[in-house]
């Protein structure tokens, strides 16, 4: 067991908390250890989150929080580099392992914040600062760390890659959209820090420094933002086979390593041209590994949230022993299976009908009899008398009833052959 | 200091060599731990494989490598079900920690190795078995732990995925195709575990069983195989907006878990659609962060060595302490800056030109004198004496370069305000 404590009861505050209430079972399934909630601290404990939490986890001292003896870790996520540092370092004098998502903080204070958690033989987690839910840290720091990085480039920052997803999608100027962003709550009230680029350049400060090894920080990042952007420029990169991205650059090279964060233009083929809206997108290029790419929600409560706690998790591991219990193959859980006769999708069918009339309305027909309701059909050439190919396109449709239909369509004499089925993915889904 | 057995020196074998010879000085920095390929068994101990290793490190006794009382890691890299899996059991009853690529002996005998390996107080790593070099494992196991699992989507096999792909592109029948990627060595003599899907469904039941907590083995994926698939069906996807993949698809319903690996139809505007050739990628929906998605090379000698060094330095790290020396931003290491006066980058130059006669001249001409060359221009509508874009892509160029030739033009009595400049990357790069 291990016991958390919560400083910041904000947006990220309150997904991190949902999580470790509701995720609590699992996490304990997985790993063995039973992460507890113990106390919150924020000056609004009025508020409705939509969280109910037990008497006396709330308060607004977060001294209290910080001196608790029961509490092993404290998670900051009041934000900002004034009383968040402050928490932090007295945090980790007060001998807890500290979780943060703040990348401004870890940006400029690095160096000390994590001096101080050596001195006191405790753990730092930053999961949550570059990427929000996407585990980008972990992957850089572990999973590719038999790599040399030869390059890094994402889009770190959902409200510009918004904005400029809008600005495209609409033809729109910046500051019209930047308006209606901020009445989303997709940018703050003060844009300055996301438009230009300044909270880019303290996240590619942060992998730079995980991925080369020295103690970049934005004073080594070359920065410009989107303000200046127009429609017509957007519009002549779309000519030219192009997108407009807010990119955060590192590239190693023979003059040192290269570190910028600006607009750039990129060719509309490649994977992160396609990363739009408030997603985020990194692109690692290692030596043995090649080109590689993690996407996913670059903020918000939840997915933020999911990264503190997968942080939480990882300190609790690495305090509860040597070999840390990480899930394995060897599981213990009972599998529940569902049946493929059972599994709903969509489907494409090509049927071999004989072009003759009225065997679309017997196949449609037998479809409907079966619950398979049609989207769209194909139906293409004219060979009177012989087999020409009829697509058809479903709505979702289950597994078993598609088997029956189609058993009875083959048998059908105006179809000269076995139907072909492929399932399609994705549209209903996502 | 940890000593390494490698026990199959074939592609992958070799390419792990490579990256722990080569890569030996920066896993050190990084982590402190300093890897030792200490033994190599092979039956083929003669042929060149472009590495040079110290005398007596090859051998062609497996044995000999197993029960080296100095080796704390043994890497097994036959393959198959046979003898890698005597192979693997010998080596954990010694009381080796073992990392391994075979996905077929994990989906087989993932229950039996993991329960040997708990007895004898030794780990197995398996990164490499899953998505090559893509750190899908750690992402699931770790990076994800918060999360309760909704669906994984992958394409996880390359080999398939470049069959599909080529298929798509040249409107090419399934069997040429396979005979061309057979000579490119990107399908087996015996294509039948990849293209009958049966690779695919091994790696889905490594993944479901990390995701479910449940033994899930390939005897629960409905399975089917690419070999039926023609031109014809890919093209009516096309057509109706889709994409022809091979998925590997996990869901977690009302129901239990749906698992299948099937030829399925994706929408063209999904970033799975956009996975071509040998490429893999896997899509991870969790109920806290949302939509994920991991994209790299999914096989290959140094992408999969890549994977298996992480698994070794993962292994030390835990062996080693149980506060694990990650790379943290406390980092010792110089910071070597390029200026960004010697970054090279491509252009896109919007210049606000007066319509006359020579414009374009005169600005390609500063351009040309310092050494920026132009890869196309877009010069839009008329207003004769007034100010008309006149829009610039050009190939690589200096900083320093471009900032200087923009000082030139914009002191041009034919230009009539400050030129846009944006950066363009990728093309070239990649």
């Amino acid at each position: 067991m291990i016991n958390v404590g919560i400083i910041g009861f904000g947006t990220v505050g309150t997904g991190t908390a949902k999580i470790l209430l509701n995720n609590r079972d699992i996490i304990r399934e997985r790993t063995g250890i039973d992460v507890n909630l113990r106390r919150i601290a924020d000056l609004d404990i009025k508020r409705d989150r939509g969280i109910r939490l037990a008497r006396g986890v709330l308060t607004t001292d977060a001294n209290a929080v910080i001196n608790d003896p029961e509490i092993d870790v404290i998670v900051e996520l009041i934000g900002g580099t004034t009383i968040a540092k402050e928490v932090v370092l007295k945090a980790l004098k007060a001998g807890k392992h500290v979780v943060t998502a703040n990348k401004a903080l870890l940006a400029t204070y690095g160096r000390e914040i994590f001096r101080t958690a050596a001195a006191n033989r405790v753990q730092v987690g930053f999961e949550a600062s570059v990427g929000g839910g996407i585990p980008i840290i972990k992957v850089v720091r572990e999973g590719l760390v038999a790599n040399r990085i030869r390059a890094i480039y994402g889009i770190v920052n959902g409200t510009t890659n918004y904005i400029l997803t809008k600005m495209t999608d609409e033809k729109a100027e910046f500051g019209e959209v930047l308006k209606e962003a901020q009445k989303l709550g997709y940018a703050e009230a003060d844009p300055t820090y996301d438009v230009e680029g300044i909270d880019s350049a303290h996240k590619l400060a942060i992998l730079a420094t995980l991925a080369y090894g020295a103690p970049y920080s934005i004073r080594d990042v070359h920065v410009e933002g989107i303000t200046s952007i127009t429609p017509m420029d957007i519009e002549f990169a779309r000519e030219l086979g192009y997108k407009l991205k807010l990119l955060a650059i590192a590239k190693a090279g023979g003059g040192g390593i290269e570190l910028r964060v600006h607009p750039t233009m990129v060719p509309e083929d490649n994977l992160i041209s396609k990363v739009d809206g408030v997603y985020n997108a990194v692109y690692v290029e290692g030596d043995a590994v090649g080109s590689t790419l993690y996407y996913g929600r670059g903020a918000g409560d939840m997915p933020t949230g999911s990264a503190v706690v997968s942080d939480i998790v990882d300190i609790a591991l690495a305090v509860a022993g040597c070999a840390p219990a990480r899930p394995s193959l060897a599981t213990t859980g009972r599998k529940a299976l569902m049946k493929m006769d059972d599994v709903v999708s969509m489907y494409y069918f090509r049927f071999a009908a004989l072009d003759r009339p009225g065997v679309l309305s017997k196949i449609s027909g037998i479809l409907g009899s079966r619950n398979i309701s049609i989207i769209s059909v194909i139906q293409k050439g004219r060979h009177s008398g012989k087999a020409v190919p009829l697509v058809v396109l479903t709505h979702l449709a289950r597994e078993r009833d598609v088997a029956a239909a189609l058993r009875e369509i083959n048998r059908l004499s105006v179809v000269a052959g076995k139907t072909v089925c492929i399932r399609v993915e994705g549209r209903d889904a996502d």
